[in-house]
């Protein structure tokens, strides 16, 4: 049921968790070649497949995220299923869960007691605050996360309300930082035959994210606030009008700079005592845009792409999903697969962004499981049946 | 140099990176323990040494990502300083660079040398395009993947112009799949002996974070736009008014909702036939927002972050960065720790997420090195000295 190689291949993971942090993170240890077994309580089984769109009556929103997993449904204050379970923490490398702080010891498996049933056994938490701490027991989702560490505070326009990241980087943020962990702890396992726990909060996931803005906080006593569409540190790197709409513009350094002075035919603004540093420029950065945009608006974007691509200046549009999906390299590094789904036929969803040679990357994944849908099997391996 | 112990202790990385997606990988492989030695161009060294806010001269935005690290400078052109690249690479376990795809095979250090000459030596590269497909060769900036991948056109208010995340996603979130590859590809060696070649592309990246606007785009045919303050598929998850400010209520699921009504003293919204499921609340967004605003509205939001917190309700306030590194939690939980750097002085930068049981968390890092800082100490363990 996996996606076929790779470097997890062998590796066995019990899913307990729900929505989107902690699937994300079984999500990339599947695509990474592990086999994971979804564990979801009977009857609903994950939030997620009762949130939109449906196609079919079927969640893809649960599909994006859980294709390739298997499933079983297990009520895990039944005494039944809680030896089912039993039985399948003894065959599995890791158990990941997105639970609130404290639903694991009160099922009775907390990681003390895991450790020592199970001494193979490396334990994932992903949660909204991490398992200790004086708001260790608080319930988060994404969007509280994203309103405390204070991502929606630097993110739109100055003078308008704050914008919620266009994605869930609360949640997928927690995901991607779990998986890092949880690869660390495999690799410390292989090693030394020690399992750990691992202990991921989302808030602290965001101060994480946020360290340019943590440090320029504390480097200089200023507030950071939102900057529309430019960088805070680092100039020219913004949006630009030309005769058409918005072109990203992003002369990382001195060198680059001067290149885009000659791609304008502005080969006075590399030799301006103004913009002669990244300081300077980020100084003068009024004056500079001002410069910029008096050349910038006599074409439209695509004569500058053009133009800017063959001086080898990073640059480029604001891109639509749509028009994001259609970029020829999108298709050419595999980045939108599809799951040929029993219910909802076929669904596009996003690729593999892990490339590791020697592993596969096909254009097709296995589907997300229906709820329960490998019962009888897991239960025959496991000798149940 | 290192953290400490760690998942990672006994690792040696070798860094060519530069600025933000490479270094970010490699300082989170320093906090799992991985000894890491950057080696950079001799007289300017990595760019973001020249990147502000500086204190005493020093770029702050180069310790946030460097601390813990060692430098020495190398000419990669220089026979003399290649060979000792070469001897540098034999004591390493992974070589990670974001140069644009071409750069490492015209110095010569392309993956058929490298895996020929190092067959242990794990290769991982991030870079805007990936190494394959048209664009493989084209430059790129966090900024200008975050135009191209889309996230911009979801971020901020309908009607506005697009905003950028306000943290570099498009560097971080390819620092974070690198992580997590290389990571496994440390996981796959320590398994069966193969060395691999990661190769990561930042509009990868971008298109995998953006999993479930691109699965709504291919499931609905709808161009995914900015929704503001609120989440795409979930309701209520959004920012609302109180008597005194934003509000964030997070409630994912139906019985969350069963416990807000009953927190809002409105029980009948429970029963609402309008609201009952999250798809129904989706399509009746506007009016549940009305109806749960006409009762924020009489009190301020501290009354109702206290009642709903009570109630287990996700909830919370948007806070600035000066609010978000003042919650009590972000101290408790070590997310903040301070370098001594001999130049700048006590720096405080964002701590490290991925907390792992059995390891060190100390409160303090060592600081980022100056360039070249570890020239001789480097050339004396190669014996060249």
């Amino acid at each position: 049921m996996s996606i076929g190689n790779g470097p997890l291949s062998g590796i066995t993971v019990v899913d307990l968790s729900r929505i989107l942090a902690g699937p994300y993170c079984t999500m990339l240890m599947a695509e990474l070649g592990a086999r994971v077994i979804k564990v979801e309580p009977p009857d609903k089984g994950d939030d997620a497949r009762h949130y939109g769109p449906f196609v079919g009556g079927s969640s893809t929103y649960f599909m994006s995220v859980n294709r390739g997993k298997e499933s079983i449904a297990l009520d895990l204050k039944d005494p039944t299923d809680r030896a089912t379970f039993e039985k399948l923490l003894g065959i599995a490398d890791v158990v990941v869960e997105n639970f609130r702080p404290g639903t694991m010891e009160k099922l009775g498996y907390g990681w003390d007691f895991l450790h020592e049933r199970y001494p193979r056994l490396i334990y994932a938490a992903a949660s909204g605050f991490g398992h200790t701490g004086p708001y260790a027991s608080y319930p988060a989702y994404d969007m509280v996360v994203q309103g405390l560490g204070g991502i929606m505070s630097v993110t739109g326009y100055p003078g308008m309300k704050p914008a919620r990241v266009g994605m869930s980087i609360g949640d997928i943020g927690a995901g991607l930082y779990t998986s890092i962990a949880v690869n660390a702890a495999l690799y410390h396992r292989l090693n030394t035959g020690e399992a750990t726990k691992v202990d991921i909060g989302m808030l602290d996931c965001q101060v994480a994210l946020l360290e340019n803005a943590v440090m320029r906080f504390f480097a200089t006593g200023e507030v950071p606030g939102p900057m529309g569409a430019r960088h805070p540190t680092i100039t020219p790197f913004a949006a630009f009008q030309t005769a058409d709409g918005s072109l990203i513009i992003a002369a990382g350094n001195d060198g680059l700079f001067v290149k885009l002075a000659s791609a304008l035919d502005l080969p006075g603004l590399a030799t301006d005592p103004r913009y002669l540093t990244n300081d300077l420029r980020m100084r003068n950065e009024a004056e500079l845009t001002k410069d910029m945009e008096a050349v910038l608006l006599t074409h439209d974007r695509a004569y500058w792409i053009a133009k800017l691509e063959a001086a080898g200046i990073p640059c480029g549009p604001i891109n639509t999903i749509s028009d994001a999906v259609d970029h020829p390299q999108v298709a050419a590094r595999n980045m939108l697969v599809t799951i040929n789904d029993p219910v909802a036929g076929v669904v596009t969803v996003a690729g593999n962004p892990l490339k590791i040679s020697g592993f596969d990357d096909p254009t097709t994944r296995q589907p997300a499981p229906a709820l329960d849908a490998d019962r009888a099997r897991i239960l025959k391996e496991l000798g149940l049946e």
